[in-house]
């Protein structure tokens, strides 16, 4: 259940290799993180780095962030068929330590949630398309 | 620009720390993936172990997935104020070594794409809620 993933950022030119792997639960060695500790770490961490760099623009004092935030799917199983799965809900719990006005720091996390390219990708809508390579060409699947 | 994480999974009780960071460019230092990496890895790899982890369901052999995914932003900016950010579109190109005829691997696809948490997650409508500390209390933001 091994993968491996190279990510390069267009904007920044910044290329990463990372590795995954499930759990014994499905058929994993546990040898690395699960796609879903990357998926939910990239959304929390798109919002704080998002909320440190705007608080910058917007000159809102912060000293730190704590966020606690809970991931919610739900699956559809029959036997040994593959699952469906569904998102129920996202929660994300923001303390901040500052000593900014509370409107103010609401101010900071409306526009950081605008900003966040992972939590836009959640909340709106956004279309996936899929090829397959058949033979020589890719056909929309 | 950095921040930590952990991720606790309910669901195989499996939980880790990983650190982010950001480039340069952001006031960051390149010291760990920045947090869209680790958004980006985890949709793609959700995808390559659904398709593992059904394959094996749906008795379909194959030998090796190979995916290259293309995700689309766009940012509107005005000066310095924080910009707004909104998904264009995401593409994932399948290339599957296998044996099993082309109408299996299009079903496999098409089963692990409705198991994906990820996937599903972006595609689907999903709500994430906020709240604040304030004082003792959360307030929703």
């Amino acid at each position: 259940m091994k993968s491996e993933v190279t990510i390069t950022s267009q904007y920044s030119n910044s290329s990463i290799t990372l590795e995954t792997d499930e759990g014994k639960l499905h058929g994993g060695d546990t040898s690395a993180p699960m796609p879903l500790h990357y998926f939910a770490a990239g959304v929390v961490t798109c919002l704080v780095t998002q909320m440190k760099a705007f608080a910058k623009r917007l000159r809102i004092p912060i000293k730190n962030i704590v966020m606690s935030a809970n991931f919610h799917w739900r699956i559809e199983q029959h036997g040994r068929r593959p699952y469906v799965s569904q998102p129920i809900g996202f929660d994300i719990d923001i303390d901040v330590g500052s000593d900014a006005p509370v409107d103010d720091i609401k101010r900071l996390i409306e526009a950081s949630k605008k900003g966040c390219f992972a939590e836009q990708a959640l909340t709106l809508p956004c279309e996936i398309g899929h090829r397959l390579k058949v033979g020589d060409d890719w056909v929309e699947v």
